[in-house]
């Protein structure tokens, strides 16, 4: 073991300054807490001696020392306070293999069978089982699980499936999960479609950008899948699982035409950061109406100007129930962060589209004028990008980004170059240096926003996106850190220093993770 | 043509680092994808070679051969990926003169007709036209717009307006519009004060921050307008547009006083940085109360504490109706942003006034307490931002801060000094050093955050403002950057380098249009 | 009196750079009322020669010569604009001593006593009084507060404490108030709990994150109130009352039931940094669906599977009203900023309570599942920040944090140097090092925001957090602080520089009053 104690006094002196330690106290009772916490987590040296341990772990010890707590991997549910810093990662007990061209790259917590239930959970290998045996109808199903889940039972008779108005038969529990309990059934998109077969096609219908794509194409092939651990891709499927499954619309069992007609319904996925449209929405006069009274309003009508005050998303997105939510797209800009010219030529049958929705409620002209706005403002925040990237660009060619691609971990086909040639590398935008991060974000988090918040009409982000004037925040930031290291570089050139990027942008205890696949190999 | 050959490779390097490439991928249907891409975009040789476009034209060649794209203005609606690095900005078609004593320097929009349609719409100039001929009465117009423009009819037959209470005429369409379809009116407030006489004067009565002062004296004379391509300035037009149109609250064309009665129709434009007045109403009990039975209430009630439990935006800031917001006001403070004792004697009565207010629930000294608390929380973020005032006048004293103004492109007077006194200069915050923007936002973003909270009885955001312990973040932002620019500085004097700002903080593509008004003089 | 003619103009210079000034123009108007300005606010040398300012006033002095303002403390309601630099802070005038083991160190404003009435408002040394004298019963009350204070006395009469139900009699104003309206009590929870004994004694069961610790433990021990002014700690106070006072879940005087089982109740304070559970829970489909309907729902009924679509805050956390709300949490962890391992068997019989909560429309193994997706999330949250911390640790260690501990201005206990060990020290977060601040928040902040979003469902949280993959860039800023701050050490050791952190992290107008308890004594 280490000899940790010379360092102990400094180390104690820091560890404060960061962590909020609740326990800290000179009453009595906290301190007998304080205590029993030490008792329970003393240092295990046989399972630091037993080697199960990470590369260096000379942090982990004076981290258990100073916090009187246990070193290496932990799962007696042991309360490591102060952020756990003495233990370590040990990973999920059970991985799923990865889909695609990368598939042996990367893995999935078993939650994915029911993100992609037709590969994983239909699956026979990996058919989970059932406690219970036999086939079942419908009213059996019903009876049971009126007990065991009544929930769902009382949502789908709720439903029309439950109690069809033209004549159809009862859709029942069998007819989706299937009667054999032992091997029961996860409902994709083909199930449905056998019914719904108009909204399927339309659904499967949607080029790049669309619902049809989300799974296979855009997590999978081109996603943040291949360069993340498994634990921290589960939040991305859970949206991105809208191409495999109609109930990330129509929640289940409801399937409720009136439940996905509200914002709400797209705003599960279509929120927060990159997907700001219901926030935008939301902002606009259209969206404050709709708070201010859309409850009072008789969803079960179909969405136009007779039967709503203002659109909602299908309103504009999904006219007349088309399922494939880009026909009314004018042009796939990868959320808006490709530069085009919407209001050229070539686009008039899509944009006259618009202004005819539009038309509902407004003048062609003011809806023209609308889009004339956005057209120019996204515009504009391009040229506030070029303005950065210049900068970039011309740190780069003197190699004073810090770090450089060298000074980097590989990327995950294993190339600390990158290419735009299929194959030859990909996008990074995790451990990178700090001005690649802030023009990735000027692009991808900003202009994104500007292109969303103006389609959207939204009041004032466009005007401040994250921040007060987001994109000149920004470029200011740029600005600051291009300057930084060009003074400390020319410094360091004056006085013979030889800088490199210190060893802590290529490897570490997350570093290494990022890349587990292939330091596996 | 530049032989940016060699540089190829290094630059093809950095590139992926930073932008979003989804098309990047071994399978064929993708490789297909990016040669169509290729071929559509070929490098437009002549469009570059007739020099359309700006100063050093090496970065864009650069990227247009790397991303196989045209170089230069492009209409064509093609789409550059990657940020459109390789293009660059052809900026409207049609702009219309700037109002007001900088009304020379800038100009709008041609959206800018329908905010500021006295001066822009109905004026015979600008006026617009229309295709349809003749003179209409409003059962015509009604007759054609209900298939026209189903909604507006829709919305006008539920307003007072199609159907008067009180023995008044019909207000239809030719009424605000006029009759002749070749000269059509948009109506500014004017109009609607021919019957709504009491309002309007309200409305006009209001001094510095009041709506009354929104458009020409907030925007116009003192706003972002002069300081901002025609472009970035739509936003803004779109909330002070409330200075000449009563449909900023009340929206067209039900005109309906219950819709402004609720939050949300004071949150289009009072929410977002800078102005969060909705976001801190709804954190409170009052806001979240409203939130969870706002919608059962019947709103078409007057605001008092008979008919509504809890207060709402108008309830307190509109008492009686009264249209002119700032007469609750008790001393104009821009936005808070100015230090002032709210519990001095002298505003004895207004302060009074307030606590009438909350006496309808609330006791007397219950609410004295809290604008108490109010006035102390407020006054102690002076303290901080003076404490960070401090460290940066001694920076600027010193010739420290990077860039100081000389090393930044002229302001908007073409001035690189300015001055409190009147015509000498103006504020900036943008292409600022970045300690300058930090203090900027302590004041403009943080403290008016912290009196907005505060006033409305917000939980969190008297805490946290923007980001846990805002104003305490800020200052640790502001003490790191002036430590570093000290010492940077003090080796930089050691070893004899003289250190300038460098050129991007005076020129770049964006900066330069930012001063494009003077730049063309 | 300093002169500061010299410093005029380069100050004159900077000043504008920064803060907002509304009132630069060259129209004749706004150059009038500037002219005011300066009239009403002439330098008050009397009472700067009074002596009255705290130390160097170099700084003040400067900034009202330049701003024509007062200088000094200024009660008179002046307004101060551009951020009143030149005057400073007086403080409240009457302050309430502080409780508990430090309540010599700190103080409360007046409001405190709505906060903590039982020891500040019914305690006869601080009651207030009361300008009506007599005794009166429940009708006399209600016959005069219908006019004083018409909205309690209309919120009372729809409660149920006016139409009991069950035989009980009225329970009236002067029940919980009592009759002397010279010694008018504030209730506190055991007046509530006379009646309602089985909600008291689950309220007061909780331990250590509980409703019942909320105040003396968490706050007056162990929060912010012995590290901060008084003025600022009225925000903190508003939430942690909930220890004290029943009416922080259901508002007077409904005392509503209906209202405690809506979300918005929680949300009050469960929102915003630290306290994300609202906005979790709103991102979820369980939130979307409740923000779609909620306001439709019956929220008279029990909260269960048969009466709502989906689980509000108290269906899961309050199972049969059960008051104690950290009943069901499986393991306290302070705000999920200690790691632990939720799934270990020890807390098996916890984690099935929650699966059955589920269960009532979800699988058993969907349950387990995403139980488990939130364990592997969170602990994989850990790593980064492990990550982040070896980074830290070793500039602490080799003495290159700017600033070290030593060169901060002493905590709150008169230390420099931090301990684990009771009575030694405590944590920090305010006026640290810029890395010290990015590291806490990456647990204090994302971790926890991390975990609450896996635990609530949020869609889009887990995966950005405050901003894009919120971790990822905070390790990028804690690398490139590390990096910046190691070269220039570099550089300084090179060439012969000892560096040690500049005097504004020991002092400053608002440092000063952080201390301030210290500096009294």
């Amino acid at each position: 073991m280490l000899n940790i104690n010379t360092k102990k006094s400094s180390i104690i002196t820091l560890l404060l300054f960061i962590f909020f330690v609740p326990y800290i106290s000179t009453s009595s009772s906290f301190a007998q807490k304080r205590e029993e916490i030490n008792l329970e987590t003393l240092l295990d040296e046989t399972a630091s001696a037993a080697g199960e341990m990470p590369g260096d772990m000379k942090f982990q010890y004076e981290m258990a020392e100073l916090l009187g707590e246990r070193v290496g991997p932990d799962d007696s549910g042991s309360v490591h306070h102060a952020g756990g810093l003495s233990s370590f990662y040990t990973g999920p007990e059970k991985l799923f293999p990865g889909k695609g061209t990368y598939g042996h790259l990367f893995n999935f917590l078993p939650v994915i069978r029911w993100y992609d239930p037709a590969h994983y959970y239909n699956n026979d290998i990996f058919h989970p089982g059932s406690t219970v045996e036999g086939e079942f109808v419908n009213t059996e199903c019903v009876t049971c699980h009126m007990v065991e889940s009544p929930g769902i039972v009382k949502q789908w008779k709720q439903s029309k499936h439950s109690k069809p108005s033209g004549g159809e038969g009862v859709v029942g529990c069998d007819r989706c999960h299937g009667k054999n309990h032992k091997k029961l059934i996860m409902p994709s998109y083909d199930i449905c479609g056998e019914c719904h077969e108009k909204q399927l096609q339309g659904h499967r219908q949607g080029g790049q950008g669309s619902h049809a794509n989300a799974y296979h194409l855009e997590l999978i092939e081109l996603g943040c899948q291949t360069e993340k651990p498994a634990e921290e891709t589960t939040a991305c499927l859970g949206c991105h699982v809208v191409e495999n499954r109609c109930d990330g619309c129509h929640t289940r069992h409801r399937f409720s035409l009136t439940e996905a007609r509200k914002p709400n319904s797209c705003a599960v996925c279509h929120s927060g950061p990159e997907q700001y449209e219901y926030e935008m929405y939301m902002q606009s006069y259209h969206g404050m109406i709709f708070q201010g009274e859309g409850q009072t309003w008789d969803w079960t009508k179909p969405l136009n100007a007779e039967n709503y005050t203002v659109p909602t998303c299908a309103y504009c997105h999904m006219p007349e129930g088309d399922h494939n939510v880009i026909s009314t797209s004018t042009v796939y800009t990868y959320m808006g962060t490709s530069l085009v010219d919407r209001g050229a030529d070539r686009y008039k049958a899509t944009r006259d589209a618009w202004i005819a929705v539009c038309k509902d409620c407004h003048s062609p002209r003011f809806a023209r004028d609308h889009l004339e706005a956005m057209d120019e403002a996204v515009k504009l925040s391009f040229v506030k990008y070029r303005e950065a990237m210049r900068i970039v660009m011309d740190l780069y060619n003197h190699n004073l980004i810090d770090p450089m691609p060298a000074g980097l971990a590989p990327d995950s086909t294993g190339h600390n170059v990158f290419s735009l040639l299929p194959g030859k590398g990909e996008m990074r935008k995790y451990n990178v240096s700090n001005i690649e991060r802030l023009a990735y974000e000027m692009l991808v988090d900003i202009i994104d926003a500007i292109f969303k918040a103006k389609s959207h009409n939204a009041y004032y982000s466009p005007v401040y996106g994250y921040w007060e004037w987001a994109q000149d925040r920004w470029l200011i930031m740029i600005k600051d850190e291009a300057s930084k290291l060009k003074r400390i570089a020319e410094i360091e050139k004056k006085i013979g220093i030889k800088h490199s990027a210190y060893s802590f942008w290529k490897q570490g205890e997350y570093t290494d993770l990022l890349l587990g696949w292939k330091r596996k190999e």
